[in-house]
């Protein structure tokens, strides 16, 4: 954790620097200062057949979920999900010029009892000793 | 939102045709009367490996998840998906006289406190003025 | 269900085999004695673009999602998981020594008033008769 996963239509691959799409999330999810730099993991998925709104081939859309870990209160999480949110519309100002273009966020929390993680980075990253 | 999303076996490829099937669901979704054209967005995730069952090479599965806001009542819920998984059902009768694949779907409403949304699509398909 | 969902970054692809991997999962599904074969269904799905930790090229990630039906106790469902996350781990051993790995699971529940499924392969492989 945390864990942010874009799903996108794949008529958007021309459109959208994706791997840029994912450094400027990181960033967002680092500035928030809630997350520790060695668990971040943006990803993106791409969808090869979709079908949107009124079914013309221009119509694209992004899908963005954020899983995160227990321990935010409810308006650090606000905050966090408005962040990223205004951080993507703006960087995809250009498809918002369109009629043929959704957004979307959700944020959800991993039950910390049904939940498992190793991490190897963390160790490269933590400040060594106190 | 609505989001539905299909992930599926690769070995499904050449035995179904997943741009007609958004297509079904696309509409069917759309004739619950329950959701707004602009917000539909179905799309496929393709899994190129997988472990099916007994493992033989032609087990095969689609698993859909219908991702909703808030607003329905339970009976409206269930009613839509009873209605997604029989249109589906149907559309992939041929799959089902082998005994090598398996569908599923869930339903689940997302927290409409922890999402963001933004489309360019409404003010193109809403109608105008009142 | 049950459903086994692997979500990984493509930079993995020539150092992990996701094939085997999968069989180990589905293994160790079904060794728990809590799971019908004939329901299981482990697969993967790559994430081509991705932001990772530090932005190193070498870091990657493998983030699992595991969700079953209902029926199971919180015990059963903490050892499913834990005998899993184990088997995983113990595979990636060699992913491990590096400092630029990541590895989850979350285990969560579907709701069965949600849900539906029609499985073909069951009736193959489930004991005739009584």
């Amino acid at each position: 954790m945390p864990h942010f996963t874009i799903e996108y239509s794949a008529n958007l691959d021309a459109r959208v620097d994706f791997d840029r799409l994912c450094r400027t999330i990181h960033k967002t999810i680092l500035d928030t200062g809630l997350f520790e730099i060695g668990a971040i993991r943006v990803r993106t998925i791409r969808c090869a057949d979709y079908a949107v709104a009124d079914l013309l081939p221009e119509n694209g859309f992004i899908d963005m979920a954020f899983r995160i870990g227990h321990g935010r209160s409810d308006a650090e999480k606000k905050a966090t999900g408005t962040a990223i949110f205004e951080a993507v519309t703006q960087e995809l100002a250009s498809l918002f010029a369109t009629p043929h273009f959704a957004l979307s966020l959700e944020v959800r929390e991993i039950d910390p009892d049904l939940s498992w993680k190793k991490n190897a980075i963390h160790p490269r990253l933590r400040p060594k000793g106190n």
